[in-house]
Order: C-alpha cells, then structure tokens, then sequence
C-alpha cells in the first residue's frame, strides 16, 4: 500500500477495533480519513478519578485514539513519540468529544492536534502530539 | 488539615481506591508520601493498541496516577493542568512501574517528574507534570 | 484597569517594547489585541546554529512573545507556566511569523496556540502555552 | 566518525563556538561530553521582559543549548524535534546554570531532561527535549 492509496473511513474505523485499551475506556471512533479524525467517549462512573472528575487518562486516551487514527490514516504505521495535554475545565455533561487534525507530516515525523470538547462545544482539553512514520504500511485489510 | 499534617502511606494508598479509573485500568499504587509515589501495571490484553503495543493511554494514566498520588500527598488538593510525555521504547515484559518525584512546589502550583519502567530497569516513558494547588485540603479520612 | 477594560493594539505594542530580550532578538510585535498576537522575525546570522539552521531558541522566543502579547492583552499580568513546543521543518526564506491565539481562560489560568510560519506559509513550529494570571491589572500606561 | 568515537570535551565546547544564537545570546558552555551538558548564563537588562524578569525565550534558550550539545555529544548529528519547559520560579540573581541528562538513545531517536537552576542550586526551570539523529556524522574539526 504507498502513501497514495485512498483509506476509506470505514477500513479506518474497522483497523481501530483492534485497538482494545480504547474500546476497554468505551471510545468509539466516529470517523477518520486523510489526516483527520473524531471520536467519542461517554463517561461513565468508573472514569472518575479521586476527586469524582473525568481521570487526566481518560482524556488522554480519547486525544490519544484520534491522534493515532489521524495519523495511521496515510498508509504508513505511525507510534506516538510524544504528547502535550493541557487539562483546561471540566466537562459539562456526561459526553466528550475528541477531533485531531494533522499539522505536518514528512517522511518521518508527523504532527497532530486535538481538541477536546463537551457536549455543549466548550474546551475541556488540548493535545498536541508527534508521530514517528515507520517504514512498514499498514494493513487495514488484517484480520481484525 | 495543614500542609504541615503528616500523611501516612497508607492514608494515600487508601485514599487513592477512590481512584476509580485508575482501578478500572488496573493500576495498583504501590507507595506515596511526601511528594513521592510508585505504582505498578501488569500489561494485559485488553491494554494494547491497534499494532499491539501497550496503548499511550495506559502508559499516561499509570503517569498520571503517580503523579497525582505525588502531588496530593501534602494535604492540599492538587489537580493536574498540565503534562508532558515521552514514549522512549516498548516494554520488555508485563509489569511497568512509574516513580513520581516532586521537582518543586509553591502556594499555587507544583512539577512532578514521572519514569516510566520495565521489569528490566529499562526507561519506557518520561512524563513531567504541573499541578494547580486549590485552596480545600485533602479529606484523606473521607468515606472510600 | 477591569478585564472589561479595552487594550488597543497601540497600548500593546507600545506596552511590548519594554520586552527588551524580544527587541534584543529582532522580534518585531505587529499587531496584538483580544487574545491575539502576531509577530514577525527576520533571520539573520546571529539566529542561527551550529548546523545554520535558525536556532530553537530563537523560534520559542518569537512564540513566547506573541504568547506573553496574547495573555497580557486581557488587562490582567499574565505569565508563562509552561510551553510545549515541536520543531517541525525549516523556513523557506528569512523571515517567520509567530501568530497566538487563546484556547481558554479563566480567573487563574489561560491557554494559547501559538503557530509559526514562513513566508510561503508553510508550518514551522507548533507551539502550546499555559499562563497564570496574577491578581494586579497590567499598566499599559506605565512609563516605557 | 563512529558513535563509538570518544570525542573530547574541548572537541565539543569548540564545535558549540559555530552556535551564534546561544553565543548572541551570552551563553557559555562550561563542559559537555557523553550525553551530557552543562551551561551557564549571566543574566543582564537584554535578558528581561516587560514585567523586569528574564524572558522564557532566554531561559529556553539556554536549555536548548545544553540539550543539543549533549545530544550532539554521541558523534551523530541530532536535531531538536521538541521541547517541553515548566517555568518554575524567578531565579535570585544573575547567574542561571544548565544541565542536560540523556535519559535514552535509540538509533533515531534521543531523549533528554534539562534542569535550570539559579546561583544557590534553586531549581528555576524543568525542561524535557526529544532529538532526532540523523545519518550523517558530526564533524566536530569543521572549521570554526
């Protein structure tokens, strides 16, 4: 598969069931193509932490699933090497939003922001993640 | 309770059951007190990613725990703003610890490191956080 | 000065030449107001590194100040906390851009994006910032 | 040149002489070698911002410095991919010192920790940087 190839929404979303810590926290992916992705998380008790707040790994997790699928949108494996999370307000109501878009990419390294927003659209958190592009293609087609 | 209180290790750990998430994830806190805490993961299945490595999201949440547990244990509440990480390499075996450390702390704000290991010693990931100090202390004693 | 109070662009730039490590640097602030921020630097010799590239220092100094422009423009003193930045590819051309905009604020904290650009527009570096806002008013009318 | 060559000291203290930004900016190496750095900066009326502190592009500036010589220490040409910094507190008197870790190294990919600390060992700043090393070699005997 070259970087050319055309990845259809579904064969991204369908790869991204394979990804079990993020169906574990209740993710689910809404919709990913050509550098860009959504996700979902509707939080549930087990997502609090000891303050009784949505846990800072929750959040992470849901920045960190669009990012991966934003950036493993283009044909080529992508791994996080690293990630910046500002936690800026707490949510108003019980579902989250996460949408990555994809800030550069070269041969190697790719950049990705996301941002994260409650139902009524206001800012919860911001993410900005890097991604290093290994050689090998990714097979949307493996078995899942 | 003043900053002054001192904080058993084991008031920590137990306040820290209320940490529903980190419990769903299965992070078990090993020791905290006195700006310092070590916790451990055993990585099962349901804790990889798509490419079947650990997810970033479990690795940042036994960081955040850590670092929580760290800056929550001088009597004041502590919330994460903010957080940086690292994702160096894949683990060798199942078991990862993370070691929180205070690097500094005034009235309102603190920084805490975090290494990510392996069984082996190996450094897996690096985490360095912030933490806004409220003005409420922490009820260590409250109903868990 | 309330935070209702409104801050012109002249009040900003002319605040900002007190910046004297921003003009020590080159850094020119074109135009700030409202959460925003734009600045130029133009590249010469003494921005450079040891493999004549523009330094990172340089980059983070022209996004910090667009930042502090951004984060002070609000009439409350705003300073930096913590910053994340990714060096992304080199300029085409000599002179970069540095544009903020604010993410979120609220009494204590606020933040920023901050992106950088070349001539062609193409992505520099991405940059990420958190302020804390103190409680006295900024004098943009305090002798400079 | 090999990652096995053992390059000097001196070597690298000369090759940081070409760094005009870290050199414009007042920066002096003191000493670097395998993965490690160490830098000194006497602050002075250029170094500050408009609220009369040193300016975060001045306090980055010289993490930067120590981060790429160390991370240049290893005989492969390494550049700064991104960076993440903590403001701490304002240092009590002029002199500012920087010293760069290597917390990991893999064939593209290195890992550093920088602490900024003032004249009595207080610590100013907390820095953690990610180098991308390239193929090529250092040549630390380029002329200077």
């Amino acid at each position: 598969m070259t970087e050319e190839t055309t990845v259809t929404s579904e064969d991204l979303k369908r790869y991204f069931t394979k990804d079990l810590f993020a169906r574990y926290v209740g993710i689910e992916l809404i919709d990913a193509r050509d550098g860009w992705a959504k996700a979902r998380l509707t939080i549930e008790g087990h997502h609090l932490n000891g303050v009784r707040r949505v846990h800072g790994g929750a959040i992470f997790t849901l920045a960190d699933l669009v990012f991966a699928a934003a950036a493993n949108s283009r044909g080529r494996v992508a791994v996080a090497i690293n990630g910046s999370i500002q936690f800026i307000r707490a949510p108003k109501g019980p579902v989250l939003y996460a949408e990555a878009s994809e800030e550069s990419r070269n041969h190697t390294l790719a950049s990705y922001s996301v941002k994260i927003t409650d139902e009524s659209g206001e800012l919860i958190s911001l993410f900005q993640g890097m991604a290093y592009r290994k050689g090998e293609s990714v097979d949307y087609f493996e078995n899942v």
